[in-house]
């Protein structure tokens, strides 16, 4: 068997996750809450599950669950999806995008990507028969240099994928940044893949502008979501794609024969709880006072803070404490200091090195203190 | 945008489930129970949840039901998987087959599907890069003509795919039939696709002969099964691959960066029901009590009975009823008549024509009674 991809090992994520629990460290590696959701949230699937709702539901999606997604796009950037044609539930956002990338990149094809990203991206790409290009983002700041965005684009490029708020970065991008990307595409017809699944997570009242809320880009582009990160429900495995009506189409001819169909009563249950108002609202002071905290505790230790305007990772340059490349260092601090983090060269082709670590802190008070107890040894 | 499908449309079950639902039809197409699972499962999913089995779980597949498919397996076919390395649970069986095709499928490969098939195997080779060789089925038979399946395989076939029970033809291969495949495949490096979703559905005393069972079939197989279908859950989306460590290898390679994962308490709630013992045997007999009552009310009509050995679905000739094509028979069916099937052309590239619709069997007595009288008015 010739493997389709030959540099793919396991998710660092899954790595990472397994070598915490073999040494109980405290795993602030793999991106997910270690608290629970709203018990109402429980409740509503349970009694969607009980009410017989464990069929296949609409390919697309539960229509209340696809109308819920519409009417948070319109109250919080201002466009208007049509639920029935332009909006898909999806199995998480990891398959969004995938799906996103089989329905519209052809062999050949060139898709950007801005390092550091995300470890699917480029694999999805090379699924489709794509070639990734990659373009960095600025380093230190990890803001988007358009100049050289700009000049990544050619007549084979049939997608960008941009991701903000940005994970491992935790950048959010600005207005007049979404907005510029909105004047380089102008005069092209590649399509955006927006990985927007931190959304709701955007600290010192900095606002998330959306693909969604800039008319030239949500005319091209597929806004991605996560319930999963909204709701700290990871293994629900749901998400969303908003779409203009043709990429809709075309990304639901292949998410059918993907997935088919998302599960019943998670969507019926995930519908309910946001019949109710606003659920979403309180998220980023949610997240904003973990973030104080845990940065608060790690201004004591000799790990240097790299900014955290949005998302739930809290990135740290080790510099001060050790020389080792970040794969070890992350493996020692797990071993040895009992914290999981993942390194930032994970995100990298070929894993560049800054001497940075990705720390989540989507965590309980007390574990984050209990991480803090450890990284205080540094 | 070029589209990736370009010869493919909405689904057939979301077409005529949704015509059904406008007609107020007996929707005897889409293959899907309207009747409900164990109400122990769901208290299992439930108390799940409850404990906080929210967030992802292992990328493969939560262990103890990884551990209960290697399980089912060893005492029904024989056969030991390893369930760390050769047992991966997927967001159903759909998702399984084309994460199959995409880990092994390079473009220009050839993969073998044997008509009339599930309709997602032809685009999930396409979105792979690969092309589809149609090797029909015997004629009015249905059964595998090997002469022409050897006939087929040459130096660019990667894989076949081979689905029994069969959707929609209801045949179930023969001990010596997968014995035979065995024989044409032994002297190739061609990987099989087994879609045995229906896997617990044979009847009459018949015997289901999975993959696994046969040695020189198991060792390059990707063997392909559904929670769904069995425990009357087609929404929840779970179901499972088992496949030889160095084809499970790259089968997660692709996994993890489509689905990531699959739906945790879903997995812990069928674990826990699965320990309990034995929940499978029944399945055949509960069935065929079913089909017994379809086909002795359809008897009477003048619709023409195809065999049924397994899967939940009956097929009638309707030529003494109607000239109408079949796309078009069963939209009539479904208005008129108040009763939705599938097209057997559906199963074809291009709909070739029988005169065949396929009836799902799978609904409560009352409900296969109402849709019986109807017919009745054929
Ligand atoms: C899908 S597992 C990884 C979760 C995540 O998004 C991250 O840790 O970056
Ligand atoms: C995945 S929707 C279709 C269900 C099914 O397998 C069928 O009706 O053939």
């Amino acid at each position: 068997l010739t493997s389709r991809l030959p540099n793919v090992g396991t998710t660092i994520f899954t790595v990472m996750s397994a070598l915490a629990a073999e040494c109980g460290a405290v795993n602030l590696g793999q991106g997910f809450p270690d608290f629970g959701c709203d018990p109402a949230l429980v409740e509503h699937v349970h009694a969607a599950m009980q009410e017989g709702l464990n069929q296949y539901p609409p390919m697309a999606g539960v229509p209340a669950l696809r109308q819920a997604v519409a009417a948070k796009i319109a109250a919080l950037h201002g466009r208007r999806y049509d639920a029935d044609r332009e909006i898909t539930i999806t199995a998480g956002a990891t398959q969004a995008i995938l799906t996103a990338v089989l329905c519209c990149v052809h062999p050949g094809d060139e898709v950007v990507v801005l390092e550091p990203c995300y470890d699917s991206y480029a694999p999805n790409i090379e699924l489709a028969g794509g070639t990734v290009v990659r373009v960095p983002l600025t380093p230190g700041t990890f803001r988007p240099d358009f100049e050289r965005i700009a000049a990544a684009l050619g007549p084979r490029t049939r997608a960008i994928i941009v991701n903000t708020p940005h994970n491992p970065a935790a950048v959010v991008w600005t207005r007049a940044e979404m907005q510029r990307l909105a004047e380089i595409l102008a005069p092209t017809d590649v399509l955006l893949i927006a990985d927007e699944v931190y959304e709701h997570m955007v600290f010192d009242g900095g606002e998330h502008v959306s693909a969604a809320a800039i008319p030239e880009l949500a005319a091209r582009a597929f806004v991605v979501s996560s319930f999963g990160k909204t709701f700290h429900v990871t293994g629900w495995k749901v998400g969303s794609v908003a779409a203009p009506a043709a990429l809709t189409a075309e990304f639901r001819k292949v998410h059918q024969f993907n997935v088919f169909t998302v599960n019943t009563p998670m969507q019926h249950g995930l519908a309910r709880y946001l019949a109710d108002p606003a659920p979403y609202l309180d998220l980023a002071a949610f997240y904003q006072r973990k973030r104080d905290l845990f940065r608060a505790g790690l201004a004591a230790s000799r790990l240097r803070l790299l900014p955290c305007e949005g998302s739930y990772f809290q990135s740290v340059d080790y510099s001060a404490v050790s020389d080792l490349p970040e794969a070890e260092f992350c493996q020692w601090l797990t071993r040895e200091i009992g914290v999981a983090a993942i390194p930032m060269s994970a995100f990298y082709e070929g894993g560049f090195e800054q001497h940075i670590a990705r720390l989540c802190f989507a965590k309980r008070d007390e574990t984050l203190q209990q991480a803090l107890d450890r990284l205080a040894r540094l």
